[in-house]
């Protein structure tokens, strides 16, 4: 089964998507796709393995997610999150249109085995950025957005910590 | 019967306009408000063109959109989309308030005729913009939807191409 | 009963939350956290004023939401809006979390009394903000409306004027 979990920032997403995996047995897997790049990220990211426990294994996935996901782990998995990933892609220059299409691949055969939660912010319901290629990146996101939904068994958006759902 | 999608930047929500009026016989009317101004511009106008298909006839309509309206094209049409065609009034220094009454009018009279599907971009949902423009802007655009969402039949906010009924 | 109105710029949520508060009879108090210290501010307010009528009592609270919640005004009252009032906290460098501690529980007290109507904004939906005040201030806001969420008995995303039932 997979499951697409849309948000803003802080609008507890993450939280929403460890509890959906949680509904089953240990252990879950917690694929993160973050780099602790600068002392802003890694406050997050501490924080994030903080509020969560033992039974999660840990994997760091910022550019090669597909493979890891091809692995074959036992047990249900949140990919925590698409933009980031995204954003890895755009920013180390790779081929963004054939790396996505190998992880839409490897989610949806994921998908059809397990139980996956895939992770996304919603970024484009603000004003157009000044700057392009943040135009660009959001351009990327929506697009990234609209096919995880396509692929996706069920689609919510996360407001507030609370769900509204899509699929 | 009028019909109003809202959405962010890359939400799928053209596509969804389109799909609601071709569940109805051809000719449909594709009424465009972007003016081709750049590169950026005419890439996105030529992608949009691309993806439909001959049997929508197109019509480019930065400015005069309440005289359009008011020519009794014969078959449902597609208005994309409204905050572009805020975006012109704005930036040629047209009467905002009294150019919105009559597309409001014109729109109005339209959906009791035929089936008229109106996008336009959800933009209030990030931080508040540095740019004082970008803050008008922003005011005029959620002012415009309120009005829209007053006069349409139905509305929904598309996310990842998925639609939240909202009226 | 405790209402959480939730929206972007210019959604209709002000108004909302004031025809929630208007189903019960008169006086209705209006606690406005918004300070009028530019033109642009003192005009919002103005307008906001005019729109509503008499029978509203207007307490401009920026700083002492928790203090005047506690002195159990007697009738339905709306707050508007929490997002103001967290960025007053963040400008004039309070103890954020100590303070948020003090507002959720007067909040939540009031509610058990009275119709309380919260209105918050939800900004997380953009581009990440170039500015590291305004990312703070986006994650504060989004944690916010969490916490808010969880005390409310209804929470609503408002769009165009129209209501997205959350909780």
């Amino acid at each position: 089964m997979l499951h697409l979990v849309l948000g803003g920032a802080r609008s507890g997403k993450t939280r929403y998507a460890l509890k959906c995996v949680q509904q089953e047995p240990p252990p879950w897997y917690y694929l993160a796709t973050a780099q602790p790049l600068d002392a802003e990220m890694q406050h997050r990211i501490a924080l994030h393995q903080q509020e969560r426990g033992e039974q999660w294994r840990h994997l760091e996935v910022p550019f090669h997610l597909a493979a890891t996901l091809q692995e074959n782990l036992l047990g249900p998995l949140v990919v925590d999150c698409m933009t980031m990933w995204l954003t890895n892609m755009m920013l180390q220059g790779y081929d963004v249109a054939a790396e996505k299409r190998h992880v839409l691949h490897a989610l949806e055969r994921a998908g059809k085995r397990q139980h996956v939660v895939v992770v996304s912010n919603e970024v484009g319901l603000g004003i157009v950025p000044e700057n392009a290629l943040a135009r660009r990146f959001r351009d990327e996101a929506g697009l990234l957005n609209q096919e995880l939904a396509q692929i996706a068994d069920h689609v919510v958006l996360i407001a507030a910590g609370l769900p509204l759902v899509l699929k």
